[in-house]
């Protein structure tokens, strides 16, 4: 039997309840994957809340990030088979190419049952092979919030070395965002309101920490630590108010990502700036499973760096790890192990 | 002598003058030319009023798009010869490559002396030969609305055959993305609040034409009209409020380009739907001089579509041109021609 | 009973054959199509002749252009259903995305089996709509011919209102490439060797047409018939010999998209002007479905634009057809119609 | 006075010599510049022994690397100052945009009279500030060889983290690929004959390093060591022979960049892999002004990756300088210096 958290009754984070089911069967085109890991996303937590979406259909199992090992493989399926230790792809159907609504549509854990549960049915179009050299906690943080950051500044971006990065703060798409900016050859300014979180950004490479609590106009301080010019891109996930000191960060040509789901939704923005430097927003919906391929190839070819894992709950004690996460002291990614 | 209408001792259409000046001489890499015509856009209307940038220094000449014969040639200016009829580039030092912000700086009638006089000064390397084909009126009306329109829609958007693009009133920028549409192959939707004006749409080619004073959330009818889908681009030159219904518009992994310069500045913007759509919010502060080369031979080549013009004022009936442009009531470049 | 084209104990336009197969089945997420029409292509007689790839096994059905019902749909199968008219698209495997080895393997005819039958087994990801508007033939007519024109001209080369396309005789890919230049706005120049071809050539659009058995250096002539400058695109779809001549007519800067699959293989070519020129030698082995999504898109778009049909056999004179490709006498697609 | 080494009554490098000349001055938008260091490329012997081109007018000065000192400023030159330590750019009037035939061809040491001496007339636009922190023999060795190799993978090719690069042999184009390979994260394979030549390529990053004399069919050892996949990127800088084998080591989709000045022209080469496989051969004539900057600044941001020098001879020793690079033992640059 597969145990399963599901939002049952109303949302509500106390409204998480572990239910056993029945083992899930491969239709065709579809395989089975036997959890081994899940990875947390702010999006989780909204699901959860019934802020993402309130008209979800309950019961529901939220999230989307998973790694395990294939257990059945359905009629044509054929890109993998048993035995084979996977990673499903955030959005199931969205192979390549354009962003359109019905790939969207696809992403686990938003419309489509999420992987919070033991046993998992994706698609076989929908996995690829977690790389060898990473934990299984590794493997499943990156669907999400890695293919985020790649998506954004891979293919939309396409930074290059010599190239400025504005990061915020330490959640999972920020961290992956720094790595790969660095991957790339590119600089880093990252932002944290804790001196301990800043004393880790600087280990892995920002050039420039920025505590945003101290510099309410940091988006000037940015500024200024680029010699005038401001960054090349930014990756923005922050709520109301961030937007505009990203706005004044942000170089004439160059692009603001909008990732984060932004809490209060309307904010009073002027678009202004926008306008007058050329500048891009570019909203940014994770990514297709050709870029999750991408990154994985990245990251095998440089297995010194390793996703960050702020912490590692048991799988029972989802409640727990996503309460972690709404704190906000976490430090990268927030994951759950099925033991 | 040169005549030159300048802003002079404050801001406001009633204060500009018409004065008499030494004639311009070319310096180096310079070269004069007499003006034939001008063409007015919003934006010269707000620089005169003083809400494009309350901090020029007057007097001021205003005015970004003149046509002309090149009468002197300064030293080291080798493009152009005495005799040649051109058109001025908008921002005279960005010939290709990215949107630095000194070279958006260099933007003709902002920062830098406009070309409303008889005589003008530009960059030898900010001119370019106007298309024989064109009158003098046709082809001043080119450099900023027909650049801003190619810059969108060709530049950043790649406009393909088969698309949709969606044009709002009936401005200068707006007529000349309906045509690049059409150029294209693709097929325009476009706005207005008069029928006469939904009627010449239609005859330039618009597939369908929707009055948003009787259809409020036409961003729901054009979506509509897209067989739910929505456009591929959306032109977006309105000010408060045009914004939510673009939104609205635009399908997912669609692009807006953000050009209209905001009468009120910030507005009550989500940018959730940017995000959940993986749109783009694109700026666009017109376009270097070669996306005016190419806007010209692409016009060459096609000799049947024309600049529109609304109407053409003479010269020394400069306010009342820019009155009429305030008027909203135009279809298409209101122009000036020095007789 | 199912009746298929083989090429049965050997290669070569006689040992083609028809068989009768037991009615294919189709397995999870297959489809089975009705033939309506097949179109053929110049791959289709080099597969036939062993030129194509001599290691084929034998029975082999030829052939990649397909339009029919869908008269049977496998488990998962949820794209379409039956009753819908579709195409099949070239490469089944290739949506969207880069041209990786096992998605070019996976073209119809090629290594995978061909269309050349009655009834036929395809992908549910591998088939699309027939455009509406089409009639049967013209739907069959797009898949390869006009899906490589379309990936080489608008994916790699987003070709633009203005710029000038180069075309080389009559052929299928030709054709298709003259009419998408012509929907986007470019000028073409076309070559043919006989004047009545030239003159419809002429009526189709192009600006230039040009007798490459009278001007063998032709590509100077190209480069004269655009001042000196050479043309944006080439449409390289010739045997040895045209290369060079397309290497001449090619401007700084420019394409030359590398699509005929040459008779005589090596050829003694310089690549320095290629070097010196910026040139680009882009392969182009047709293009994913969402090309070919694209283009139908496009069509509907513009209902004039029909793809150009020389010659519509039945299907029980397959070898004749083949016989009349081979003759080089068409001007535009041969195609087989079921009755 | 001015000395230059100058190509005199015919070609060959014994022609070569030591002129005493005027000094130069400034022209509007001109600056002088003191030599410093040059740089030598393979293009500045084919120039000298007049194979580059044959109809260059004598006496004609060779060479486009410079580094300098700003010491006089024409009218209309604003762009740097009298004491600034300055590179040319290799075109001098190509700043950004497309590969014109006139920028191509404003290329110094080809047309235009070029570096080697110890007065240098450049365009005001056609310099850059050098890096600070390099030596003037590092920092002229930019504008040709660490463009091209930049303009090839960064701005034709959006070389990725996880791709892999195949660079050839050990001259300045290819030591600055791979060194660029490895800024952007790409895992990088090099072919070399000389055993201590590989030990410094591995030193230097690559992953693999081959010996082309014992692996004649090296194209196909590269595929192996690649998974049977290919490299994304091959910066093909060979002669004849060469291509082939880079035809073999390319995966499906990529790119070759052409760079090498073929010595032999016209080699027997089959287009047929270009086009089964969607290969991109990609002419590199180097790179404009704004890829030369890009550089400076990746190059800034990573002071440990720095040009590789392999030898530095006297200004006064130029010939002995080129004899070195024409006999193929060099390892990087081969620069001279002023004393």
């Amino acid at each position: 039997m597969t145990k399963a958290w599901r939002i049952e009754g109303g949302f509500g984070l106390e409204r998480l309840a572990l239910a056993t089911e029945d083992d899930p069967t491969p239709g065709p085109g579809e395989v089975i994957v036997r959890t081994r890991a899940v990875s947390l996303n702010y999006r989780d937590l909204l699901v959860v809340k019934g802020s993402y979406d309130p008209r979800l259909v309950l019961p529901h199992v939220p999230c989307s990030d998973v790694c395990g090992d294939v257990i059945a493989v359905g009629p044509g399926a054929t890109r993998v088979k048993v035995g084979d230790r996977v990673i499903g792809a955030f959005a199931q159907t969205w192979v390549a190419g354009k962003a359109t609504h019905a790939r969207l549509r696809s992403a686990l854990g938003g419309a489509v049952r999420g992987v919070l549960s033991t046993e998992v049915r994706l698609r076989d179009e929908g996995v690829v092979l977690a790389p060898p050299h990473l934990t299984d906690v590794e493997a499943a943080a990156l669907p999400c919030a890695a293919v985020t950051a790649w998506h954004a500044l891979v293919d939309h971006g396409r930074v290059a070395a010599g190239e400025t990065v504005l990061v915020q703060g330490t959640g999972g798409v920020s961290i992956a965002a720094l790595q790969i900016a660095k991957l790339f050859g590119a600089r880093v300014i990252a932002t944290s309101s804790q001196a301990h979180k800043r004393e880790r950004l600087l280990a892995m490479g920002a050039s420039d920490v920025i505590d945003y609590t101290s510099e309410r106009e940091w988006g000037k301080t940015v500024r200024q630590r680029t010699g005038g010019v401001g960054v090349d891109h930014v990756v923005e996930v922050g709520g109301a108010g961030t937007m505009a000191q990203s706005l004044r960060a942000v170089t004439s040509g160059g692009s603001v990502y909008v990732i984060g789901v932004l809490a209060g939704g309307a904010e009073n923005l002027s678009v202004l700036p926008v306008l007058m430097n050329e500048v891009r927003l570019q909203g940014v919906m994770v990514g297709p499973r050709e870029s999750l391929e991408a990154l994985c190839r990245a990251l095998s070819a440089h297995p010194d760096v390793r996703p960050v894992i702020d912490r590692t709950f048991d799988f029972h004690d989802a409640p727990a790890a996503l309460a972690h996460l709404a704190s906000g002291a976490h430090f990268g990614k927030v994951c759950l192990a099925v033991s």
